[in-house]
């Protein structure tokens, strides 16, 4: 297997684009990336992307892209694992290049979920659940999160104000963040009084509904070494699966495939968790980070609602989570975020992330669920 | 890169099977290939499919089947590229185990198309297509197959008994196979006069809607050589893709998609077109085998009705095109296809293909398309 970098990186701004299309959204976000990377071509394209079919009526999708990107005739595919599509995309491209098959590939994630009524959207998200088994009976996402919430409270103490200070955080890592959705300050009385979704969850503990797109090129260690650009290796890439229902689970406040596919990027990478200097992960909902930060394991069981309490995982902590504002206040176009993470790490990784720039990061990892964790990719990154 | 080989192959029996879930259907074709192939694990799924999310409201497609199959928490990721969802699926897992990351990759492909309404599965099968440029008005697969048809008839006298002879065939070879869907014979007479479904297509110039699955299991060749297994390698692999549009091409008789993904099958391969003994290819309608043909080599341009009248691409013939009966007589479940192809040509390899067993044959080919050619993904295998 040979060595990865990724060398380019593009993302725009983010939120409901009403006035741009899909092929749109994600041509102006490749092009940022190709442009970024200074390539004069591209070998192969793989796209993340969850829905276009019940979002925007478009399969073919990576077809499609290649085309209007100008860059058919080449080899490209989507990739689909619900809202872990862009990072399983990535490590798809990711294992094109270990593999030598291709030299320089472009890896897109992007989501149009603006374009259909609430009501469809919250179907189409719902496709990420077990149709026959949860769907069927009128359960939506908010809803089974709102499980999971409740059981982490019942079992360890996770307080409602600890839900509510993982959204703060985010909130203001995505004030400075100018390409995020709502990139604004929450106060714990805003997020405790927001409209409830699924008790105990509520609006301002939910990531939003987004349009967008981002997109990485990777080439071979040894390529990028030649160019004149800031190194940026994946040194680890893990991915597992669970049960896609929660009834199916001995214990819905453990994440099982994050923590399985972070064992396996942590043994690639030969790195613990406590190596790492930073994360970017998938706080779809807000118990979902505290959830994730044990999986990964940053903090024990049961602890992840004290740790950030603590400051733990804020962007002067010990470990920052989602410097970028996460899916909370950056959005959650769910192809998209899989990428968008990594885009983010990278940023962090050259000295690029502007006011939210972490101290001498030389370690990130992302982490990227599907469903309730039915699926989690997860990668590592080094640079300098 | 490491040399890939199967060394398991599964399908049951397709067609409208409304007694059966997509889950089920998938379920009991991988446990067939699980149990050819002897082993006693896998690490890893890769799941061809069209549109989960619009036939079934169903995403997150591989970790549900994962989960099903019993075999998570191993990755598991989808694969979407229209009507060649199969094919990219094929290809990403021959890419997986040629990088060294995964050993035992489990490909699978399924669609089940019979849940919903015709014109229901009609919208489906027109994602596949430019929705903005083409289905927006009005256009059908059937409509914009019927196109190309009308041209290479008017390009290269193509003439409409030429178009019935690739059905025919097809059908005949369709006969041997178990199965099909359709597994019976068809006249020229029949053909003419079934119903017009878009002038010149008529309905029995069409694939059919269908339910099914199938599956292949892949490992190094080094690997496959250990265990008593007849050995069949995949010696190429090649994908391209085309204008989404067919307003937007050149010249809508020629399948340069598929002419560019078997130029690089060939050229990996180390081989010619005359040097290939059979080949499964494309033949949604019965204008695409001919047009096929074409686009691999094994006809000059404008050829392919001429090739097929004289026996050319008959079970005798030099070149038999479709054994397996084709999409035409098999079936057609849009993700499942282009694993399917694969299915037949290591079946005729090993010399288990029965009565429509081809004789010596020692190197096939499969050809898989998506959309009207917006994407080829096209394997080459050597046995014995």
């Amino acid at each position: 297997m040979r060595d990865v970098a990724v060398i380019g990186i593009g993302m725009t701004k983010w939120g409901e684009l009403w006035e741009k299309s899909l092929r749109t959204i994600f041509t102006e976000t490749a092009l940022l990336a190709i442009d970024d990377a200074g390539v004069d071509h591209i070998d192969s394209m793989v796209i993340g992307c969850m829905s276009s079919g019940l979002f925007t009526g478009q399969e073919h999708l990576a077809s499609l892209l290649a085309d209007y990107l100008g860059h058919g005739p080449v080899p490209a595919v989507r990739v689909e694992s619900a809202c872990s599509s862009g990072g399983a995309a990535l490590r798809q491209g990711f294992i094109e290049v270990a593999s030598g098959v291709s030299d320089v590939v472009l890896v897109g994630g992007v989501e149009k979920m603006t374009d259909v009524s609430g009501h469809e959207a919250t179907y189409a998200l719902g496709t990420a659940a077990d149709q026959e088994y949860e769907g069927f009976h009128g359960i939506t996402f908010p809803g089974l999160y709102a499980l999971m919430a409740a059981a982490h409270m019942h079992k360890y103490g996770t307080t409602r104000e600890q839900l509510a200070l993982v959204a703060v955080k985010n909130h203001h890592n995505g004030s400075f963040n100018p390409l995020a959705q709502y990139p604004f300050e929450v106060s714990v009385n805003a997020v405790l009084n927001s409209v409830l979704v699924a008790d105990p969850l509520r609006i301002l503990d939910c990531s939003p509904i987004t349009d967008g797109a981002a997109a990485v090129i990777l080439c071979p260690v040894e390529m990028a070494k030649k160019m004149n650009k800031p190194l940026v290796k994946i040194i680890g890439s893990g991915q597992a699966t669970d049960t896609i229902a929660l009834s199916s689970r001995q214990d819905i406040t453990w994440l099982e495939s994050t923590y399985l596919a972070a064992k396996k990027a942590y043994a690639m990478a030969d790195k613990k968790p406590q190596d790492i200097n930073f994360f970017e992960v998938h706080d779809c909902f807000t118990i979902a980070e505290i959830m994730v930060m044990e999986a990964l394991g940053i903090v024990e069981k049961g602890q992840g609602g004290k740790a950030v309490q603590q400051g733990l995982t804020a962007l002067e902590g010990k470990y920052p989570v989602n410097p970028s504002g996460g899916l909370k206040a950056k959005g959650h176009p769910v192809g998209a975020t899989g990428v968008a993470q990594a885009v983010e790490v990278v940023k962090q990784l050259r000295g690029d992330a502007g006011k939210r720039q972490l101290k001498g990061a030389r370690l990130g990892m992302t982490q990227n669920m599907g469903g309730t964790g039915g699926s989690t990719v997860c990668h590592i990154f080094e640079g300098r």
